[in-house]
């Protein structure tokens, strides 16, 4: 019988080039598929390291462009923010990966994907969720959820014995003491010694982002444009570099800026899907300074009440989008909603980035619901300020009804 | 006939002082009162005006303790923010001053109130909303609404004037082409020159915070605590200075430290109640910190779900509160449930200050929903991996069914 | 000089019809447009009665097709109902006689509009809200808001006494106890004698709906089709009549057969915008039939998700249009969203009719999420039972969670 | 080594009567758990049954009181209605009886809960979320998601055979082509021929309610008396029955009555926990005159934006309890904040029974905020109809705004 094919979502780490191995002892042929989402990686390297330890065939693919056009921008306009504060780096790219391999495990003729994410946490829900939902008949092993794997496996040492003892390359350095994951949008850092969330993180953790104390003494100023609410330009105002209209190249300037300057550093307790609190430390340089801009312009350009139902949309989203079900009839029905509330989201934004800070410091559009000559003190305008006091008035109905109803109850329960 | 008394919200200045002046002249008794809630003002000074303007009372009260514990203190409590970004320092102590006010009238036996704010802006509907919850029966006098005052005072000139002719002693220095408005939390400033949105706020504007690029060039790190949810103490972890527990003493302390390393600081455009756009550039030093250690806190503490239902109650009091209904029954029952949520709300932040940041960087509770076993990659716990499976394969459900539904509909319109 | 031209929705009826010559004496042209929306009118002696009066023009428009299709359909397809129970009859009919009104009034030159609506109710602000937002530069005379009108006419007897002394024709039957609105859609009755709410309304009230004790003792059975969201047909499966398809055949049909049934009558008391409450009773035959049998196949076809988001979205929109604000950026915003959600909502409901009641008793489509072989408990499917097991106790999770933390934070205190 | 004990939610069913043979047969001692919820059950039978088969123990327990005022009561103060149209009565059940499961086993120092619920249906979750809420350490044992037991019975014959040939009496009726459950609150139907949602459900399927057809020709006429938002008294004015005041009784009488009447049929397809949709076919009696009552009352009593707040929490509960989470962090958290907004929902309404309606025809309140003569046509009260004209013109802001905003759009488009 033809052994089954298993396309695995291949890091070229240690726990992947494991799991690649013991798939192969399981009796599978194994695909090795590699998704650049911008991660620092070796792509030649984990290749060769990949094919000699076994896989059939290894799939290299850049999939950086989709990751910023079909998940990234999107974030931006949606305003997308998880729990008032982390900007879903990670979140945003497990569907687009999952994309990738699903694609692949289709034209590889494969029943199975794999993956090596850990049972506690968020990222098997992402990816599984992503798979299921783009082609319910998938089949998914996932070895840290598979109980001969993780009695054979139950620490990094006995992964390093293994790797040793068959061949693979195993990393000379220590390993950190925290895990990180990294593509282009953001790091994450997590576990280890930053599972006690009392203890501050070491300040040599991160990777995107210098120190706001070494970073320049001076502010950079951008300017920021948006069409219809998607990113659609970034200039430099301060040294004259840009624009940059490319998303692909505007977005990794973004990030070199934005990390130059320090932003984008966040340390957090979250809560995962599975109903656990984790904490991770994120530093997401270009997209804080997209999601500062898109913010500060929508007020601008949104009508007040599109914009309370827009951040009611918005949070949901978010919800849907950490907990993996970026394709899901909600989240679809959503990113409909939300992109009629961009239609009109379109100017410019100015943001100062300062030691750690990016500022939103100014704005304009061709067209917007600010009216300069409607607000100003200085005119009357089409303003009547009499109409005031009937608004007061009547708005105070209610309040004086309540205030007639807390006396009347009270007196009763004399 | 005796006159009729009106107790004027009286700030000392041009605007006042000739509104005092001209409630004289329609003929009714006016008595000044001035709340103290912690702006820079020379109240003797003020008193001193108001007694030759012609007042017949001055009331000069210090509310400052019962703003820090009955606004701003439940303000932090609840994590109020305005459409996601102004901490609400101005729409905080609108109520507050309303209350004194109330308390003044009544005791002064008028009939009237009156006050200053204009008749575009959202501080004549805070006051008055305020007033009528607090006592149906007052009746009101917004001279910015009355036709015969606002036709006598087409300007800023007419002002001028009229205080000259009548011995009002009229500010010696130009005035700043914008507005400010001071108290205990915050300095907003608008109009003027800020009304075009698309130029930068000048940087001599702020009055209570450095400038971050003439800040420290060291981090500042305080320790917050909370119980249940309100602050309780404060301490400088760098410096040794504190802990602040007196609220008063505690805000002041973190108005000054947060002020000395430039954080607090936004630029933006709001939608006001009158339903006009408005740009505002605030600075909220202290609130900024206590908002942020919050927030932290609360992730840490509470319930997810919990979390989820008192964000969006947090949403809806933020309106209500930026909107005028402090005083009000959905104010009222939006308070006393997120007090329910605030019982364990209980423990300690870590806040780094530096050049306008203030992050979050540790935090800790004696009983916490964050459990360190149950999350941590070295250990399993309770924990069973495999159960993360059936957790995933059954959300699925709903996905899988949805991509089987979209097939069968898109056979059908073949 | 000209004189200038109101167009005033005009009713026939006493009170507009003393506001036409009021507003004549008072040195206008007046247009009189009426709007057939359905209600029980002779158009053409209300005709003779306006030109008597003094109109320079009576237009009669038959607005009943366009109030269906662009008003009543789309209030069905977003399942508005206010408060739990209003089918939002008249608040859906006034922007469909804005929109006449103002096209009217655009079309003959006219600066003004007027209207006969009252000062404490919804519909001054519905009629004005609709005119404002569809032609901002009109001006509006509201007569009952008029202190010089409002002076003049203090009650009944003096409208009676004004109309008689012009040779207005005055109704020569005795006015009911209460005040009625109707149009296709519904008849509503409130004030005089109803403004009692612990006094049951009378029977004799009702006007499109038989008492339920006299209607027929055998049900109806309805079949009603839906496509995307909208009504598209009906048929009665009881005698054979129909398929009706023309949307307003369609409403007409449904009315008289609901109606016939007793079905769609409420007494309840309301939230109105100006912050009162008030009682009314209502009857809405054919509303009622359409409404619940859109809900039912909505919870057959919607995924639960998007059901979930769009009743948060119905919801905020039956307020949205209670309040005035139909043609408003929120409305429009909304009901696009809405429309996303509709894609898929096609199919038949059969709703039973009898007594009173209008129920739903089975449901079709023929692409649906509702799985006959996934739920059926004579089939495994591709359900596997183990599934459940992981689910519940991932979820199980968090709850085990808070009882740790209960405990903990319990004995803490002791 | 002694036998581990496990205690069984047990019906007297065949179902439960197997799993009890089989648990015995796993080598676990059981104790048969029966809880009296109201469904019509011959205890004494079960009991003897359950002894024969080979129980240690079986303890019958009355929970009808708790049911009532532990759960039925909040549910109806909460207002809550599942998917719009379900009261909940099964959902609502499962934790009452988890709570008595869980407190026996306790007791009887068993490790083990054991239950009869199948394994697509929300009952498994519901019962175990509960448990595992009250006792985190406790194991439960669903047989029906037990391999072992699910490929031995994979039918309805099966089980009958195992009966048969171990004494276990069965059923000599023929079971009904559907399944039910049944409590003093509702009965549920589902599956079998219920599982196809386009054949209506037959007639004869309800056990709780007269069919509306032969009930009675004249109405019925109630008086619900709530206090603080729960049930106080009921009366039957048209007969004079009453007042029942033991809760207990009077909803006993209440679903009595309604029965009678026909009052609170049913027929839905809904959304599973799980991700299914399932038809259900209920009959709630006296809750559903309890709702409408409530509902009445509540629009009476409560301030509109209280209102609103309220109906948010309510179907953010009204998911939570369906889903099982009925002893959770967030559903404490609701139930504490809606009780808040009970406090002076007092008052009686009147409901009318007739041929399967409950209409509510008046209501009234010792205090409450309906203003009779504040909303009356007939006085002016307090209220100032030019009020009105700056309450709609400055709510015609925002609408202008837009206006002047989409042609500015259209022409830059041009």
């Amino acid at each position: 019988m033809a052994k089954e094919t298993v396309v695995l979502a291949y890091s070229g780490g240690l726990d992947t080039s494991c799991i690649l191995l013991w798939l192969l002892e399981q009796g599978y042929d194994v695909v090795a598929y590699m998704a650049n989402i911008g991660q620092e990686e070796d792509f030649d390297e984990a290749k060769k390291k990949a094919t000699k330890i076994g896989a059939k065939k290894v799939i290299i693919e850049d999939l950086r462009e989709s990751f910023v056009k079909e998940f990234v921008w999107p974030a931006v306009s949606s305003g997308l923010i998880y729990e008032s504060r982390y900007l879903l780096g990670t979140s945003l790219a497990r569907p687009c990966i999952s994309l990738g391999l699903v694609q692949a495990a289709r034209k590889e003729g494969a029943t199975y994907v794999s993956h090596g994410a850990t049972g506690k946490g968020n990222d098997q829900v992402r990816f599984e969720l992503s798979c299921y939902a783009l082609w319910p008949q998938v089949k998914i092993l996932a070895p840290w959820r598979i109980r001969e794997f993780t009695e054979r496996f139950q620490g990094r040492q006995d992964l390093l014995q293994y790797a040793a003892s068959h061949g693979i390359p195993v990393p000379v350095t220590t390993k950190a003491p925290w895990s990180m994951d990294a593509n282009l949008m953001h790091i994450s850092y997590e576990s280890g010694i930053l599972e006690d969330p009392s203890q501050a993180a070491p300040p040599e953790i991160y990777q995107m982002t210098t120190d706001p104390m070494k970073s320049p003494d001076t502010p950079t100023l951008l300017e920021i444009t948006f069409k219809n609410g998607v990113p659609a330009s970034v200039k430099n105002l301060t040294d004259g570099r840009g624009p940059y209209t490319n998303p692909l190249e505007m977005f990794i300037y973004l990030n070199k800026v934005a990390g130059q300057n320090g932003v984008g550093r966040i340390d957090i307790v979250e809560n995962r899907f599975l109903g656990l609190k984790s904490r991770g430390v994120y530093e997401t340089p270009g997209g804080t300074i997209l999601h500062q801009a898109h913010v500060d312009l929508e007020a601008f350009c949104l009508d007040r009440e599109v914009l309370r139902l827009k951040s009611y949309l918005r949070d949901k989203m978010a919800d849907y989008v950490y907990n993996g079900f970026w394709f899901s009839p909600e989240c679809e029905f959503v990113r409909g909603s939300i992109q009629l509330s961009q239609e009109h989201v379109t100017g410019w934004v100015r943001v100062q980035l300062y030691k750690g800070t990016a500022l939103a410091v100014s704005r304009n559009s061709l067209v917007a619901l600010y009216n300069q000559s409607l607000v100003s003190m200085d005119e009357h305008g089409d303003f009547e300020p009499e109409d005031a006091t009937g608004f007061i008035k009547t708005h105070a109905i209610r309040l004086k009804e309540f205030q007639r109803f807390k006396t009347q109850a009270a007196n009763l329960n004399k």
